[in-house]
């Protein structure tokens, strides 16, 4: 991967939680034009059973061995993830800070630390 | 969030899938020394598992309101879907490829494109 | 409980897997009148993404201490199961044969022996 | 099936809650002689994680097409719902009148009413 291939894919996930948040009802999110804004009015636990929903589905689409869809899954899985981090006032940001802490990666720590 | 804590951060995901993938049983990753080498060893159903396991922390953490919890369930969910993730010589990156084309974030298409 | 009740109450998954069974399409069952004929008619991934569901289901029941919740979910739950079981040509017997057999309840574990 | 068989088979999930209620820890089971006693103790945070746990293992077994794996990890399932059942001080015969109620049995609904 290109380093600048690797920019733009690692906004990814700070611009989707963007517009996770700009879709929350509490933001002026629209449940009838937005399926963020419409799932998070259901309320946390509708929100929290997505999660859950597309776990078995990652676990579904890697017992019949399918790339794409594994691809697909995991994908579904990370954006309801956001989604319910997004109930918390929480983003991804949260997330990774918490990886690069544990796993003690070189030059990642130091983020971590200035994020807690 | 400054631009530099963003790069730092963006890159988290991509370097944590290099440690896990150095780690596979494939190789040379030691399951007596290294956990993912433990789990993969173990076979694809012992990491679904663990995907699934994570999920359902996530909901607890989560009913249970408590947002240091929700940050480290979800780390752990993430983490895990790495981890299968690279069962199938997958990356982040194709999952950040798969979310940046859905949801047609601006500037980010090309990425998708590119990657695709 | 009394004898009477638990007569009855025993009954109710024998009956209630007969019902799903009748419902199954290759035995009849029309997706459009029926619930199981539909969700079976969706096919194995569908069943068992119900299963998931439900299970995520019971565990935010539970946590919300709601008893009556608890009750509906894991009913949810054990229904599903059994649609599950039923896409196999299995039934609850064989469930509760194996549940006899692993705990060696007295009295029981002949019933487990003649089933198996 | 025999009737024999069926008063048999019938018995079981009632006789398995009263095993699992006179192993809680409330009830004077033993952490360190009971698996049932052990599990309750770590809080119903555990038992839960076993109920979400299992499930996935169901999943897992039906994709295999594991007939036999299919009963035994629905067995599993089933016991730890039991489990968390008896958490709430509830047992299966809640579950089982919810479920005829619902079904509307024709025979069952008499239990179901006197159960409410």
């Amino acid at each position: 991967m290109s380093n600048q291939q690797m920019q733009l894919g690692d906004e990814v996930l700070a611009r989707l939680a963007e517009v996770i948040e700009s879709r929350l009802p509490a933001n002026g999110g629209d449940p009838a034009k937005s399926y963020v804004a419409k799932l998070s009015a259901k309320g946390l636990d509708a929100v929290l059973k997505k999660v859950g929903e597309e776990a078995v589905e990652v676990v579904m689409a890697a017992k019949d061995g399918a790339r794409d869809k594994v691809i697909y899954e995991v994908a579904d899985l990370w954006f309801h993830s956001m989604v319910a981090l997004a109930q918390f006032g929480l983003r991804p940001a949260d997330v990774l800070a918490e990886l690069a802490r544990r796993e003690g990666l070189s030059g990642l720590e130091e983020f971590a630390q200035r994020k807690g």
